[in-house]
């Protein structure tokens, strides 16, 4: 057995032969080509140890985000920061809105936590309604973690219900753990955030990371953004003093000099998806509301091998709490590779309708 | 405040500037040719995450290791396997032979542990003796931290009494963590591993990296070798999945095809360590014994910032748990590095004396 073999995630190219990698929801644009070049010229200095206070990259974060570096903690990768975050927060049950990401039941696995799971409904295309701040009124839980948009659902929350999660949250001492590490690419964009809040409500904890909006996945950088300073200090202390490397924290800040590059990507993602949605509907499936670069369907036949026989990898979601067989997330990607996807799908799913026009 | 500015290890050259790096003992020959390629290389691949099994990687550790692949696990640097050990080792005090790496003490902390010292003396050149068997043969402590050779002292366990350490803990049911990051740079070289006894101890932990060996500090890559294998899991799960970044594994593939690199490092190491450490003493610096790739010494004068006003940097060793004021530590570099910085030294130490001879 190797550790860590059994990837519950997307992205697992390394055991199979993969041409298009539909399973992981980074930029359809790839990786800017000046985070490409910040990690070549950082290979002539891999000798030295990378700054562990991250004091470039974290100046250069304070000023985009708008927040005082003591109000900003580096990590090599958003899920560092995870599981950071559940190693502190200490005793007291976490309330997770399913389905949602899995590295958060981990994390708090982990760190020998409890969670507690309130379903989103299908009917309602998994969103976070109204109910969930009455489950707020009353759940005994200290933690909650909210993803915006969601994954694997691509559902933003609707500003002013979030911002009631918000005052719940606060009037009852309960922490808010808000990831939203996929907003920048989703129809909210940066200024979707709930940044503005953090020094109202010291108990809300945002995460980001440079991993989906910069394509910057193999390179592990992620960061959040909070005002109760003890806790950013314990994950701190928790965490070795090295953890963002030199390439990692060189690209952050060559990432966070690009103007356009994020609003091409939305404009791309914005003009991609429906087109997708439709024709994923025009095939046979189920699909779910999305406002993110990623959408969810469900299926009537297996999809993950036939298309993994195709050069094609997406993600199969019945190992998500709250979703079950038959549910797939695919990315949205540039249109001749989402067209690929959609030619193999209709393959796979409709044999004897192999003239179904795709509209693109 | 910045969150873990106050960098208590040297290599910090983020608040400085500094030409001559003496203060972390990474290869004095730099990063091997094949390992910067190797990262230039991952930057066309960013978008994609890092296998969270490290699958060649580890497969590469396993035959040049001698040992099955689930008795390895690779890490963010040796840092963060250090931390993840200390977060899972459960309760228990822990033994520290001090003056050592400061970090130990620091992840036994961040986890809730208790730290006892058993104090090397200065008077044996802050050798391992067999006074520390009888510490063991009636410590309570459940763990024992050892580092061979000893940063920051340089001295190797004699094997022998090594071989009587292991024997004494696997009796009484401890567990050993042996650092051997330095090990490869030193006399011992790779022979003076205890990897053959890990099949017979199983509470035997062997902590080795990239960091020094191959001039890898700012890439962030850790592996360590055990046989218990519920202890192996247990840190993997305490991680999050994608802790080894992409340019870190295909750096740690490069590195380990390269035939004679270490070799020749530490050819250079014997060949300068003597000259350094006589010219030191000619100086007037107490020189303690050293086997690996760097240098303890005593100064009557304060060095750190007269030569950081020159360029220089070096380890002041006034925080290590066991020394104390006047206690610097040195890398063994390349020939004329070595030169520049006893100049420097002989111009702060001795100004009346400025004709000693520095011989080369």
């Amino acid at each position: 057995m190797l550790y860590q073999t059994a990837n519950p995630h997307g992205g697992d190219l390394f055991g199979h032969t993969v041409n298009l990698d539909f399973s992981v929801n980074t930029n359809p644009l790839g990786t800017p080509e000046s985070v490409m070049q910040a990690v070549v010229e950082s290979a002539g200095r891999l000798c030295q140890y990378p700054d562990p206070g991250c004091r470039e990259l974290t100046a250069a974060l304070a000023a985009r985000e708008g927040v005082p570096v003591e109000a900003i903690l580096c990590g090599c990768g958003a899920a560092e920061l995870i599981y950071a975050y559940c190693g502190v927060i200490g005793k007291g049950g976490a309330l997770l809105a399913v389905p949602t990401f899995s590295e958060y039941e981990a994390a708090l696995e982990a760190a020998g936590l409890k969670a507690a799971h309130f379903h989103l409904r299908k009917e309602d295309g998994f969103a976070v309604t109204a109910e969930f701040l009455e489950e707020l009124r009353q759940t005994s839980c200290q933690t909650v973690f909210l993803c915006n948009p969601n994954n694997p659902t691509g559902m933003l929350i609707e500003p002013g219900l979030l911002a009631e999660i918000c005052s719940i949250c606060k009037q009852r001492g309960i922490r808010l753990f808000l990831d939203e590490c996929f907003l920048e690419l989703s129809d909210g964009g940066r200024e979707a955030s709930m940044a503005e809040m953090l020094s109202s409500f010291p108990g809300l904890f945002i995460l980001k990371a440079f991993t989906k909006s910069y394509g910057m996945a193999g390179l592990r950088l992620g960061y959040c953004l909070c005002k109760e300073e003890k806790l950013l200090a314990a994950m701190s202390r928790r965490a070795q003093p090295w953890n963002v490397s030199l390439p990692a924290q060189f690209a952050g800040v060559a990432a966070l000099k690009e103007n356009s590059f994020l609003e091409k990507a939305r404009t791309l993602i914005q003009e991609e998806r429906p087109k997708m949605a439709t024709n994923l509907e025009k095939i046979g499936f189920s699909v779910y509301p999305s406002q993110g670069n990623y959408l969810l369907f469900k299926s009537r036949i297996p999809l993950f091998l036939p298309l993994l026989e195709r050069g094609i990898l997406i993600r199969d979601c019945g190992n998500y709490v709250g979703l079950g067989e038959g549910f797939y997330r695919v990315a949205v990607k540039q249109p001749w590779e989402n067209q690929k996807l959609l030619e193999a799908l209709r393959e796979v799913s409709a044999p004897a309708s192999v003239n179904v026009k795709i509209d693109f």
